[in-house]
């Protein structure tokens, strides 16, 4: 390493680029707005793909997969949707290239232009739904429970890795219903889900909650949503599930016959969550020394660094360390004996330190003979020797990773705890914004007048309505008219 | 069902369409040339893809994520490769749509003109070797072994689904090595790797070889290759793995410092299979009565159907049922019992079949009786009693699929020995083709002229010089000049 990250507390936006960069996450492509995820970075979007994967096959729901581009024409037919995506659409219009003139570079043919310009997929209710059209024709068609894993594109001007990238990696489930209730039913439950999945397996605690209609998703009805804190204070919307009501049924007609013999269109959601919570992740929980990964989801849980002078010592320590591993790879925690001889040990605790490996074990010459080793946590930065005649080591570093899931959530839970303050006046609410940050839950009248009127004045939008939010009267902090319950307010990536 | 598939002696060519069709592997979408992988196509893609994904790790390499877009100068840095994909690119112009006029559609916004238009990746050599650049510095660096898991565009004017389509999912490997003979031993091993996945666990033989240089891959210095040979009679090329040489590292300047401190240029190999290859599953295996799938490669290996009148019956099968189901679960096999009541047994028994379930146990009152079940195998549509207090079903059914899984592969091997014919004639060559198809192995003057010419006169290619291909020394069929050793030929998809 040539020199130390830059520190939160001087330029969080700073810490936040060079670590994604310094850790092998990702990096700027020569695209501009695309990334290139790193195979490190790539490695822990897996484990965040396998988990969900699997959640979702838990739920009732196949994958599949449906075209990159999609008909211009497509776009249109649902009203709000187009409003919302037209801007930032990458729009094929040729389908091939041929040489210039002085035989130097290629130039696109103009003889090569497509009947329909093509979009590049920002979302694929579009074309999903009108394959859905063809798939649906009874009651016992339904349920529809399809996902897709892809990757989509979305014309964004000002871009940050993972955060806001103009292609992304991101799964979409969409599904078909009929009846209203079900469809509702579904968006909860995938809602949930999401939930289930930043907290038990990012280590990130999320609130649950409703959109207002200002932030909803461009053609649904409904936008439920998880919202999570980040270190800085500002809130990082972490998923999604909409539930679509029959506005794409009715886009693309798409009706079934009841049971008792009626034609009825369908009922929709759709839900998605992208390699933005490779972001979450990595704000949420690191620190001035590098990542910090819940051991659920590290590539590498545990690295054992030889500390050796010359080749015998290191044979017998080798001996060992291969023992151990043997031990942790039967209870299925992936362990990694980095013996490179072309680094140091101090630079190795420093690169592990770095790309946030949960567990690291120090083995020396006095080590052996003590039959000990030294065991060091990423997260508290804390060691301890272990002996390894007293203790199943194998047990105790499975234990000692479930504690550290559980304290790395806990750490976050606090810290979201603290950062969600009551304001109930608008001074109160502007001045916790400059000095705090955080969630500030207030009342508001449930205009997007109001809305709107406070996004201008503070930068600060409603995150959601907590689906856990007590009915209580009060008077809306901008407006002073009645509300009957409060809302969550933020600064948001 | 409404009626049985085109039989494959009438129409092999419809009787695939239908048979993908209607197994619910995939369809066309509303966009030309892009397909939809239908739920259980997909859940076989899943399949390839995991086991290979795995064999790519085996095997030291890493995933990672490289940009869909490319810009448009990069592809002709590399002369013969551009030459190869640029009649066939999708062209990104503009990053924005806006309302028409009359307000009733979207139209592109002739303002949102990129400076430069992107190219929608065919492959990634170009974007990939540009990102390399900055990864590779010193021989510590290397080897790369990096892999993407992909979807890339090519603008095919005639598609057909699975086996030639505008879009298609693939991954594609990209490493970097020190020497040469390094990069030449990963080129083979990736093709051996390849060769294994398809004999099995697709079930599929394969011939081993080497392009000839017309058929190399644009950009490579060798490609090596995995040739299939179909029902039909015609060749399939299932997976290509590519020694690139320097080309790569020169177009875009990768050079590394070498351990003895000189300054070099890196070699490179790239390969790939894709979606492609479930075109060669389904026309390798498949009958008219639909598909047949290896067990190895099967979403659903066994199928329970009950045979019932009543409910009562219904719950002493299902009982029985979910005994084996449990029992064959622990096994890691796995079942899926169909109790719908919506459909008759008749109706299940063709459904299974045409998704190539590879058993089917039925289970009527009689069973129950005498505790047996009825065992079919889709395979050889052979049906058999078994008396479960005789044998331990699980081991028996783990037994049979091993069985089953190398009878298919014994099957498609005799199939292309049979298929596999010497011509030393040209007229022989000829017959063979018209009468026959197949490979063809013969002799060949080693001229890119007298290739084209064969091509030309009888449609067919050479698909590879068979790596294990004996010296021998001959004549070229059709000039007639000394050649010394044979080459396979055939028409080929």
């Amino acid at each position: 390493m040539s020199k130390g990250l830059p520190k939160r507390s001087e330029d969080y936006s700073l810490w936040y680029n060079e670590l994604v960069k310094r850790a092998d996450l990702a990096e700027n492509s020569p695209v501009r707005g695309c990334m290139v995820i790193k195979p490190y970075g790539y490695s822990i979007w897996e484990k965040m793909q396998a988990q969900l994967d699997k959640m979702f096959k838990e739920t009732g729901h196949s994958n599949a997969y449906f075209p990159l581009f999609i008909p211009k024409s497509y776009l249109s037919k649902e009203a709000s949707h187009v409003e919302g995506f037209a801007k930032e659409c990458a729009v094929v219009t040729h389908y091939r290239l041929k040489n210039s003139e002085d035989g130097k570079s290629v130039v696109v043919d103009p003889e090569a232009k497509l009947e329909e310009e093509l979009i590049v997929r920002p979302t694929s209710e579009t074309v999903i739904w009108s394959t859905y059209k063809n798939w649906i024709q009874s009651y016992r068609d339904l349920p529809l429970l399809v996902n897709q894993w892809a990757n989509v594109v979305r014309w964004e001007m000002r871009t940050r890795l993972f955060l806001r990238t103009a292609e992304f990696l991101w799964q979409e489930g969409h599904t078909a219903h009929a009846t209203k209730a079900e469809a509702m039913e579904e968006t909860v439950k995938m809602m949930q889900v999401y939930a289930e999945f930043a907290e038990k397996y990012m280590a990130l605690p999320v609130v649950r909650g409703v959109k207002s209609e200002n932030e909803r998703f461009a053609g649904a009805e409904d936008t439920y949503c998880i919202e999570a804190m980040m270190q800085d204070g500002k809130a990082l919307q972490a998923g999604t599930s909409h539930f679509l009501g029959q506005n794409f049924a009715k886009a693309f007609d798409v009706k079934f016959a009841t049971k008792e013999g009626g034609l009825e269109y369908v009922w929709g959601t759709s839900w998605g969550v992208s390699t933005r919570l490779m972001g979450a992740l990595i704000m949420a929980h690191s620190d001035d020394n590098g990542l910090v990964l819940p051991p659920k989801l590290a590539p590498i849980q545990v690295v054992i660094i030889p500390i050796h002078k010359g080749d015998v010592e290191l044979d017998r320590i080798s001996e060992k360390a291969h023992e151990i591993m043997g031990k942790l790879r039967e209870k299925g925690i992936s362990v990694h004996f980095d013996h490179r001889d072309t680094h140091k040990p101090g630079w190795k605790f420093a690169e592990y330190e770095l790309k946030g490996v949960p567990l690291r074990i120090a083995m020396g010459p006095r080590d052996l003979e003590n039959n000990t080793v030294e065991l060091a946590r990423r997260d508290t930065l804390t060691k301890e020797s272990v002996a390894l005649g007293e203790v199943d080591i194998a047990t105790y570093i499975a234990d000692l990773l479930d504690e550290i899931q559980t304290s790395i959530y806990n750490k976050a839970l606090n810290f979201r705890e603290e950062m969600t303050t009551e304001a109930n006046t608008w001074e109160e609410f502007q001045e916790l914004l400059e000095t705090k940050g955080g969630f500030i839950s207030a009342h508001w009248d449930g205009t997007s007048e109001t809305e709107e009127k406070i996004k201008e004045l503070s930068k600060a939008t409603i995150r959601c309505i907590p689906i856990d939010q007590k009915a209580e009267d009060g008077k809306c902090i901008l407006s002073g008219n009645p509300s009957n319950g409060r809302v969550l307010f933020a600064r948001a990536y």
